[in-house]
């Protein structure tokens, strides 16, 4: 055993996958050597649920079916949907509310019984098909709106916004939404699929892996970051300077600007040039192009200053905010939307690390005292 | 980065800890340098969580006022107990639904706000003080029965124990109960541990933290192991057999015999020893000896056929479940009262963790195609 620590595993390897490859110095994220780009623009999330869950891009008629499974399983059981009421009655944070209704779908899931015998890639499909219908049901709760039964006609992406706002997407709407599910879905071992990975190392359900990946990602270093871009951007806006002026102001005050560097990617990250290319539509589509002006002219300013250089580029959270913003998608709620699309990637490295399952359990380095003498409470 | 892979994370030091040590050669756990075999015999689980939270064991006016305030969190929002009687109704299983009510709780906890700003302890103070109360509630709900008020007069293990069968409990059974609340309290980076201390890296909350753990502790290669004990005591119990005979058959037949062996432990595991003693005092109240013959049994023959060389020496799950079936507790909540104790090294590796956080990103190996071409889905 090396006597090295290793602070935040950066750069331990922990396991061998097939699963995403994110080339930092390239600024490249493949899934499965398929290029983020390619997959962003020609295929589906549901698709991409199907690279990553059974190892190749499907055929018209793989994904047919495969997609039709998958919406029929986006039914969410009375007790889960009376408890999400609870819920927003108690004005709970959506990543908790999310986290306490995954649990709970266990409970209604009749396939799970011995842990070791569950069907990672089926148990998995249908907690992914049901948390789309429990993020509509607890936002239209909190808004004191019945939740919308599920529509299986509609895609992954457009029953959500259907299920959300009562109305069906428009193309471009359900499109972009598409896309940013699929630029989210897999990432390597960051912090939310990793602890999933430890939990289904155990032999634990998807449930339990899955609730862990949402507590993760509830965390404001890990999953947070583009609702932190989209409050910055409102503070922009309120503040009716000029954006190069108001980033100017505020790198000099030694803010931190939200939205810029990743702990893996030394350039720009290639989800963000994707993004920032559906902002332009969106903006010239509702001929509103605030965020798109503030964003380019913090980008700038920030690369001119030098500021971009060592790996500071903007990732992907610089955009996915105002993308869903400009949908009309709640702030509270684009981290739910992280969890509705990186679901698929918890899924598939759970069911990956099972053909060749080892328990993760590392170890501190004990550093109080080596022994310290009893003494009964009445005498300390 | 070393290019090495590391399975499992064996070996791997990823964080300094004063919390607990455990020395695999010697067999010796110690929480802050006390042996566990003092802390078990001397101290109360109120104590134990003291030292492991605050840093030193508390005197006699610390321990009453944190023994007070953790009492007086016991009780448990109506709308959890509201979804613990669902949870029960559906049949869920033990640790599902006490995940499932963990995760809720924090809908109820108005401290509850940003994440970064939570108080770890206070945080993990009335979680850990939650935990019986929901516990209790739920195998009465399955039972039919209406959950007891929680009694803060009691100890935490006492009052555990009274809400779960109606009575409060002699002083042999609240205080093998207590030391079994000891004994697992901390050890090391065990895998829920990890998840914890992996989710708290994300600054995620303490809720999030230890939905995590007890999804992890589900698994049956982590917390499940004493319930697979006593099933096998039952089984050698029904075989009619004797105990040594059932025993080399079931070896001869190439099964594992559960409770021996762990991944740190080269000899008999301390808490072992402690609990084993425990189990002869309860079949001499108890008059009965059954757990006592088979259990002494099973180790003998396995130590005489040199199994238990390399290690495979009995560990706590070995004798924990034969304790608590000693005392009426139903088998499949074993494992919950394993949370119900490790909650509180939970808290104290995640509250450790904080004072200098690294977000835990570890990396994998991709082994995946370098390149792939996409094809739309119509011409695959």
């Amino acid at each position: 055993m090396s006597n090295e620590l290793k602070r935040g595993l950066e750069g331990v390897l922990v396991a061998e996958s097939e699963l995403s490859h994110v080339d930092g110095e390239a600024g490249r994220l493949v899934y499965r050597g398929h290029d983020i780009e390619a997959l962003a623009r020609g295929a589906t999330y549901e698709e991409v649920l199907y690279l990553l869950w059974h190892g190749t891009l499907p055929t018209r008629a793989e994904l047919d079916s495969f997609a039709d499974a998958l919406a029929a399983e986006r039914g969410v059981d009375e007790n889960v949907l009376a408890t999400v009421r609870r819920l927003a009655d108690a004005d709970e944070e959506p990543m908790a509310a999310l986290r306490t209704a995954v649990s709970m779908l266990s409970a209604y899931d009749d396939a799970v019984t011995e842990a070791d015998e569950g069907d990672v890639l089926a148990e998995g499909a249908r907690i992914t098909a049901k948390i789309p219908t429990i993020l509509a049901a607890f936002d239209r709760a909190r808004r004191g709106e019945s939740p919308l039964e599920p529509d299986p006609s509609h895609s992954h992406a457009g029953d959500f916004l259907r299920m959300l706002t009562g109305t069906a997407p428009d193309d471009v709407r359900e499109e972009t939404f598409d896309m940013a599910l699929t630029l989210h879905a897999d990432h390597g071992l960051n912090a939310s699929t990793f602890t999933a990975l430890v939990i289904g190392s155990t032999m634990a359900d998807v449930y339990a892996a899955v609730t862990g990946g949402i507590g993760a990602l509830s965390g404001s270093l890990h999953g947070g970051a583009n609702q932190d871009v989209m409050e910055m951007l409102y503070e922009v806006d309120e503040s009716g300077k000029d954006p190069t002026e108001w980033v100017q102001a505020a790198t000099d005050e030694g803010r931190r600007i939200p939205g810029f560097g990743h702990r893996v990617y030394e350039v720009k990250d290639p989800r963000a040039q994707i993004l920032s290319e559906k902002l332009d539509d969106l903006a010239a589509a509702s001929g509103d192009d605030r965020w798109l002006r503030y964003t380019a002219a913090i980008e700038s300013y920030l690369t001119d200053e030098g500021l971009t250089d060592q790996g500071i580029a903007p990732n992907v959270d610089f955009y996915s905010g105002s993308v869903y913003e400009s949908m009309g998608i709640p702030i509270d709620l684009y981290t739910p939307i992280f969890a509705m699309s990186r679901v698929g990637g918890w899924v598939a490295h759970v069911n990956e690390y099972r053909t060749d399952n080892r328990l993760i359990r590392p170890r501190a380095r004990y550093t109080g005292p080596e022994s310290a003498e009893f003494v009964p409470v009445d005498e300390r």
